[in-house]
């Protein structure tokens, strides 16, 4: 019974908010982050790596759902809002529970994947985001993992399922042509271009702002010049206002 | 016959792109955005006054919906796109003829006005976004007014009507407290707070994005502070790219 209850628990890089969604179909939205630790993979320019590699492990919390919930709604106020489901990746954890609860109470929830690992839980998302990681990531591309997912996400009974859409980061240009092909693959799915910062904490001090608004007017550019015009290229948010600050 | 026909001009201050919308809810959208020229309106600080005032008349150009049809298909190299039509105030201007002749080519049309004036073509277009103007803007507001746009949007037979959505410009708390007012009597309608550009072209030759960002800080901490999560918060993203610039 003890080793089952502890299998449920979810280890908590942290939990902040109420902040802005910065990034994605829900920029400028206001949401609580749960961050999950532990990743299945290991992104070249991942800007949270202290909820991925096994050394920050001591630092993440083993939580119960009903205590997550229970830090959610401390920080919402009682009000119910989004929660964004964030790691790592989040899709490693027993989430369903959370889910449940979450929604019982009015909370509704949006995660954000790579798209390797697929959940039945998906469907009862509100939001999910697949963030299939491009060539300068480092990271092998597995086209079927991604469509376990898809389905996973539209195997519901009983619910419309979550809003889906596709988030790719965009350093270069292997990393566009990569995105137009995702684009190719799934037309019917919304996709948002991220300029990507380049000045992640563990590779900089400071953020380079400068740098990554000319990267993303050159997305800008190079999306146009393709004709590339279902597509939406957003900065992130956060990093401007807060360069690579945590909990904001 | 020949005054019927200059009767359906439409005074164009400026079509420019494509390049991204930088606001709103179709922020990271490609765009072609037709800026007309007049409007009922002298906001305090307008950042397009070179399409608002009288004695940039003789700047704008009087066309007809064919030919300005003509340029957003030059412009987007034949592939239909999402047209944004702003001012000024568009809601002036005769865009019936536009919507139509566009829609059979494929684009799509967005519009952007202050809810002043209200059209029976709003119906037509695929995105309303209404910008009531808040008290910093110097301008009174006629809520009789923004409610017979909202009429005439959902008056259409034989579509769907257009999404509708509200952006409301926050410069100071007199401001928030007037999108709080604005909220409270649509709260079916999603709304967009946008942090105000206190360097408009006219009052400053070079933007200040610093103020910028901490404006819009204080805008996210204030929607936190009142748990007010169903709103969106953004910047306007081309002015942190571009500054006071026109044409992009």
């Amino acid at each position: 019974m003890k080793q089952a209850a502890a299998a449920r628990l979810i280890p908590i890089s942290e939990i902040f908010g109420p902040t802005i969604q910065g990034e994605g179909a829900l920029i400028g939205r206001p949401t609580v982050f749960v961050r999950t630790g532990g990743c299945d993979y290991r992104c070249s320019w991942c800007d949270t790596l202290y909820a991925v590699l096994p050394q920050y492990r001591d630092e993440w919390q083993p939580m119960s759902s009903e205590a997550i919930l229970t830090r959610v709604q401390h920080l919402s106020g009682g009000h119910p809002l989004l929660v964004t489901l964030s790691g790592g990746n989040p899709a490693m954890q027993p989430l369903a529970p959370l889910l449940e609860q979450g929604h019982a109470q009015g909370y509704t929830f949006a995660l954000e994947t790579q798209g390797s690992i697929a959940q039945p839980w998906f469907a009862d998302l509100e939001v999910l985001t697949l963030s299939p990681k491009p060539p300068s990531s480092g990271q092998e591309m597995r086209w079927e993992r991604l469509e376990r997912c898809l389905t996973a996400a539209c195997a519901g009974s009983g619910n419309a399922g979550p809003q889906i859409c596709l988030k790719i980061v965009v350093f270069d240009e292997a990393d566009y042509t990569y995105a137009r092909e995702v684009a190719a693959r799934y037309p019917e799915l919304p996709l948002y271009l991220q300029a990507g910062n380049h000045t992640p904490p563990h590779l900089a001090q400071e953020i380079d702002t400068a740098g990554i608004l000319s990267r993303l007017q050159w997305l800008m550019e190079r999306v146009m010049a393709d004709q590339w015009y279902e597509v939406r290229v957003l900065p992130q948010l956060h990093t401007l206002l807060w360069g690579n600050r945590r909990g904001v």
